[in-house]
Parts: structure tokens; C-alpha cells; sequence
């Protein structure tokens, strides 16, 4: 199942893509048109809120796909897709330095984090897929690219074992976590160099944990105007999905809808000699495998 | 123009405190008493996006106040404050390392940033006065409080200048930004340390930036169990209140109601040695010049 938040003539609506058709379809409206007897939330993170319920109305949907009209069918060319989590109710969390070649590209092996390393990105900072990045120019000359797998969490909870940690994640989605790298080094605390406007890209699905399987297993590839920089494999985690969720939850509640950034494997700009930074016009697809293409353009 | 958001019955409501009369007035319900033409907004980051219009009719109340009947006033000691902000929609922005005698406590005048440095707790922190602070004694050995001046936006804006700075402000309160200091070191970026679960108790007041007369000059006070341990003056900052706001605006919107710590003067628990790291039991009081008393006992 991939969700997405599309937009139609300034109304937002949550939907489910149906990639072979290349249609997505209004749940709420399908939900009406099937007589189910339920009222669809407006939003994702209420969607999430409803919990088992909603992926069970979801099924009975698909399950119905022929019943559908046009009143709840739309042509994905013909919708404006949104990050799949528009405006996230707090800040992105995202975990650095978590692939070891990526560190030894920033830096040197004494870089390898003993302990988990979390900073985080405002939700204004959130764009979907298709949108244009801000260049910053004024503020930043070095603005790099960072392609990862994203973890959106389901439920609320706190102290979330390892063990338990899969039954708290919703499912998985795509986040081009965009760094000013001058910016990052000149406060020390990545937060300002990490939270520009249009520097999260989100998207362009959220796909459910169920339709995903092996989350720990997934190519990752950064293309930039087509050449690619990033080739990772979500295996090579130092810390892994059950262990981010479990460290990020210890003493402090997750809630549905949270969105955590897993880290980005090597091939960033700064990690090349000559640091190949993001330049107006350029594109970048990050591709992970089983979720989908981000796309976005450097304005 | 003391603001407060208040509970009653598990309703939460936006109110204005009469202090000399340890009065409440449900805004809402006065202007409806008063048969003014307008409603007020449920929530104090709405009723803050309101603007002017808003502060304007809080003014009409307040010149009526002979008129309310008990419809609308309360007395303080019979409703629950909350927070004045008590979910942000996104996480409280800090400034670290502000105040010079503070860097020094803490390490070394190589410390004293030349660039600001910015780091943020989650809204899940968020606790009113006189709320408890969990002692999380499972995770952290050195819990610690700093008593700061918090900022609270008016406006939306980004890029704003330092001479804009005072335009987007609404007002402020006090914030204690509680830290794990064993976690704030081992994991590098201070987030994991800043973010626990009731560690960011705000309040009680949020008051309206007319009501200050000049917040670069207030003094900031924080007792434990009475004790004094920290004694500063906002004067005190390295980086002043409408450079912090014109900084974390460059390439980032602001929007209303987001709130901004803004660094904590010498005296914290850190700082002592030995240390003195807070214990279930201990009583943080700090008093802020001009906005009030944020109470906490930890548990």
C-alpha cells in the first residue's frame, strides 16, 4: 500500500496509489461510494491515528477497486502530490552518521559515533516530491544532498524495546535530508545548517511496513542530473531501524505520524575531491528500492 | 498583558491574569459577555495568529472588567495552568552556550561561539508550572536545569532583520531548558540530552511584549529548594534577543507561536563542584523580571 497527500484544486486529500494504473484513489470519497461505514480523516497523521482500522477500510477499498467511479479515481498525472506528511507536528528527527562509509567521507574513522547521533529539521522545512529546493544562495555555497530511507512511525510510545519497536512504525517513506555543510560547521549544532526551507523533501509515498519486506535490505541510489552518487544498501546501518526507534524513544514519547530520517550512505557532494554542491538547475532522484523516486530541483 | 493558558474541568482555555486580584479571565467567554463582535480563537497559538486584532479586543475586556461576572473570571487558585503554549507545532528552538560566565562553567573561553549555535526540544517536553519533571533516573545521573528568557513569535516571517526583529515578536516567558548532561556529551549533538520527557516546562505567563519595558535588561533568577544558584541579567547575552530572531530567520520561516530559548546565564548545576545535579524531590524556581515565577518539582 503506498499513501500519498495529493492536492487537487487547493483541497488536500489523503490517497492510495495504484502505480500500475497510474491512478490514485480518494479514500475518503471510495470509502462513501462503497457505503462503508466509517468517515475517513482529512489529514495523514489522523489517518495513522485511526490505526488498524484505517488499513482494514483501506483493503476493503482495493478489495472493491472496480466499483470505483471518477468520483474517487483520479489520474496521477493529474494531481499535485505533497510530501506524503505535509507539515509534520514537530520536527523531523534524523539520525547522523549512521553508515560508516559516509563517515569515513566526512571525516575519519575516530568520527564513528559510540552513540547515536539525533539533530533535527523544522516541518517548515518540508517540500514533496516535484517541488523546487530554495538554492540559499545568499546564505550558503557548499548546499549537499543526503538520501534516506525514512521511518514514520504509527502509534504512540515510549521506551519502545527493540523488540517491540516494529509494531510502533507505520511504514517507510523517502527524505533528501539537504545540509548547508558551511552552515552545519560553523554552529557546531547542526540544527541551522540542516533546517532551510525546502532542505527536507519528503516523498513521494508512504508506503505500509507490511508492503515492504525487508526494510533493512533496500538499495538506495542518489542520482544528481542523472549521474549517480549515493549507491547504498539500507543493510549497512550501524544502528538499525529497531534500534533508532528504541534509543529515539528512551524517555521521550513518539507519536503517530513522526517522521525519523535513518542517515545517508556515502556519495554525498562534500564527500568527492573536488566537493561536487548542489548548483541551481540541478535535479536529484534519490531511488530506494520497494519505496519509490524523490525528485527534486535545485531552483 | 499576562496570558495563560488554563484548564477547568479538562477544558483548556486562553486566559489573561489579573495578578493583584488572582483573577483568570476566560478570554473568550468575557467578549462574549461583553457582546463584542468577534470569537475567539480556542488556543493560544491561534488567538496569537489572530494579530492585532486580537490584542485590541483583550484591551476592551480589560477596560470592562467591572462588567464580568464569574461567567468569565476564575479565581487562580481554582484552575490548572498549562504551559501558555502546551504543544508547540514544532520543537522549541534553543540557543546554546549564550552567556559568557556560562561557557566558562562549562568548559573554556575557546567555548564562546563566534557563530551561534541552535538546537531545539521536542514539543513533547512541554510541561506548565508547577507540573512534575520526571527524574528519568534510569538514563541520565545528571539532570540539570537552565533558567532562560524564551522568545514567543508573533508573526510569520524569514529573513527578518535585526531592526524587523521587534515586529515579529508577541511576547515572552520563561523556560527551564532541563538537559541530561551525561547524554547531552555522549551523543554530540545535544539533542538525545535536551529533549526528554517533561524537560522543558514553560510558563506560567506569556506576556505581551508591551508589558516589558526593555527585555534585554531583566534579571534571571533560579533557586533550588530555595537555594540561589543562578543570578543573571538578560543584559548579559552575547547574542542579543533581535539578533537571535533575525539569525534563526535567515532561509527559515518563523510562524506564530513558535518559541525561542534564548541561553542560560552561569549557576547551573554543572557548574558547582562538586556538581549538583538535580534529585527526586528538588523544587527549581526561576524568576524572571517582569514575567514571573515557573515552578517545578521533579519527581
Amino acid at each position: 500500500m503506498k499513501f500519498v497527500t495529493f492536492r487537487v484544486q487547493d483541497e488536500q486529500h489523503v490517497g492510495i496509489v495504484e502505480e500500475a494504473k497510474q491512478e490514485v484513489i480518494h479514500i475518503g470519497r471510495a470509502v462513501e461510494e462503497l457505503c462503508l461505514d466509517a468517515v475517513i480523516p482529512e489529514t495523514m497523521i489522523a489517518c495513522i491515528e485511526v490505526g488498524e482500522l484505517f488499513i482494514h477500510l483501506v483493503k476493503e477499498v482495493l478489495d472493491s477497486y472496480n466499483k470505483l467511479t471518477e468520483k474517487s479515481i483520479y489520474k496521477l498525472a493529474d494531481v499535485k502530490m505533497e510530501a506524503p506528511i505535509p507539515y509534520p507536528r514537530k520536527n523531523v528527527f534524523c539520525v547522523g552518521k549512521n553508515y560508516a562509509d559516509h563517515v569515513l567521507e566526512m571525516g575519519s574513522k575516530d568520527d564513528i559515533p559510540e552513540h547515536m547521533m539525533v539533530f533535527t529539521k523544522a516541518p517548515t522545512s518540508v517540500i514533496g516530491t516535484e517541488e523546487e529546493v530554495l538554492s540559499h544562495h545568499n546564505l550558503t555555497s557548499k548546499l549537499d544532498y543526503e538520501g534516506e530511507l525514512a521511518v514514520v512511525i504509527g502509534k504512540k510510545g515510549r521506551d519502545i524495546s527493540v523488540e517491540e519497536a516494529f509494531d510502533y512504525i507505520f511504514g517507510y517513506t523517502i527524505v533528501n535530508d539537504i545540509t548547508a555543510r558551511d552552515r552545519q560547521k560553523q554552529h557546531k549544532q547542526f540544527f541551522l545548517g540542516k533546517t532551510l526551507d525546502t532542505t527536507c523533501p519528503m516523498g513521494p509515498y508512504l508506503v505500509e511496513k507490511s508492503s515492504v519486506e525487508n526494510a533493512q535490505n533496500l538499495s538506495v541510489v542518489t542520482k544528481v542530473n542523472g549521474e549517480v552518487r549515493q549507491d547504498g544498501n539500507t543493510a549497512s546501518m550501524m544502528f538499525d531501524i529497531p534500534t533508532i526507534v528504541s534509543i529515539i524513544s528512551q524517555g521521550m514519547t513518539l507519536e503517530p505520524g513522526d517522521v525519523i530520517a535513518t542517515g545517508t550512505p556515502s556519495g554525498v557532494g562534500n564527500g568527492f575531491n573536488p566537493p561536487k554542491f548542489l548548483q541551481s538547475g540541478d535535479c536529484i532522484e534519490i531511488t530506494i528500492e520497494s519505496i519509490g523516486t524523490l525528485r527534486n530541483t535545485v531552483k
